[in-house]
């Protein structure tokens, strides 16, 4: 039985414009007042993800920066540290490699950027040197710490509310969200889904995006 | 005829839970399709306000901080500055008087409290010495620099859409909304509102917050 639903934002709540799915908010009121536990992972930041808790009302912890930290009762945890990723960023930018984004003021545990004069894969090679990792959220891209990524939020949850893997349901629409696709865990996208994330899936479904996330919780509520 | 709709946040799309109206944002989306400016003021910080004005779909201008501080096309913009409200905060805290909130590590012109063993009346009058003001948004206190209000929002919009006040129409549900029910300015509230701000409106609604939200836009676009 599912116990636990862990949901990416852009474009699984949002549609490709950012729009939150007013469907899906009522859809994760519902869930969670039958007892579903629902999460939020994202690579945007602890308070975009702090609004997105505190006016959807998802009660369990929610995660920023791909699992870099998290938000609960007023309280920030961070899992891994800034250093590294903004010593690279930083000379990537002043080498004219990659342009920051907006959001970067508000980071914790990692740096976000866009390309600039630099392919994705000399980036990622340069991260790589650094014991970096980076990721392409479909929105920008992230400079993170190895390990930091969704799948990481997936085992904080699994362990704060002692969960089987077989009880957690994910879903997610980009590459960001494959380290989550873990095995045992249900895995769900929504039409919209980039293929290398539908071909991991269990569930493909009918709807797009905040849809997708309404038709899934109803699904599981009438289980 | 209305062209432009200003509205508060918290109490006004939120229930006292702070969990968004659907309706409301429903509303919002509709009423800009039709050609209607609307614009979000709070006393919360830049980074929930873009977020908000993003997962909503918000077109205009936003305002955090009570006016303080306004995002558009990914950029920020501050009104006032920091070193006042930093400093007499920082003194009050030490002193005991107040406590910080969370949001103020996201702050950039204002700070946050709630009350710690002196009187509100205390820290104003010690606002007031430095030549600061304090609001109260329901939610929390506000320190902040004289002239820093929701009516300070309201006149940058009026200048930058070239409107005139009986073409703008306020909506807000708390004391710190005040600043924004200007003379000749069409002020309306949601049946939540307080006592002081109901006897301030042209219109008080027959719904609460959010779906007070929906049922003046509804009656906007109806004319």
């Amino acid at each position: 039985m599912i116990k636990l639903v862990l949901l990416d934002v852009d474009g699984t709540l949002t549609d490709p414009g950012r729009l939150i799915s007013t469907r899906a908010v009522v859809a994760i009121r519902k869930a969670q007042k039958d007892g579903i536990i629902v999460s939020l992972a994202s690579g945007n930041v602890v308070p975009v993800m702090y609004g997105i808790k505190t006016f959807v009302g998802v009660k369990a912890p929610v995660f920023a920066e791909n699992g870099g930290a998290m938000f609960q009762n007023d309280e920030i945890s961070t899992f891994f540290p800034m250093d590294m990723p903004k010593k690279l960023f930083d000379r990537l930018e002043s080498e004219g490699k990659l342009k920051g984004i907006l959001s970067n003021r508000w980071r914790l545990t990692s740096m976000a950027y866009v390309l600039s004069g630099a392919s994705p894969e000399e980036i990622t090679a340069e991260a790589h040197k650094d014991g970096l990792v980076t990721v392409n959220s479909g929105y920008s891209w992230h400079l993170l710490n190895k390990g930091q990524d969704k799948g990481f939020a997936l085992e904080k949850l699994k362990e704060a509310y002692s969960l089987d893997y077989d009880e957690i349901l994910v879903m997610g629409d980009a590459y960001n969200d494959a380290a989550m696709f873990k095995e045992n865990v249900i895995k769900v996208v929504p039409s919209n889904a980039e293929d290398s994330l539908k071909s991991m899936a269990d569930h493909i479904l009918k709807e797009k995006d905040g849809n997708g996330v309404a038709e899934i919780l109803k699904k599981i509520r009438s289980f």
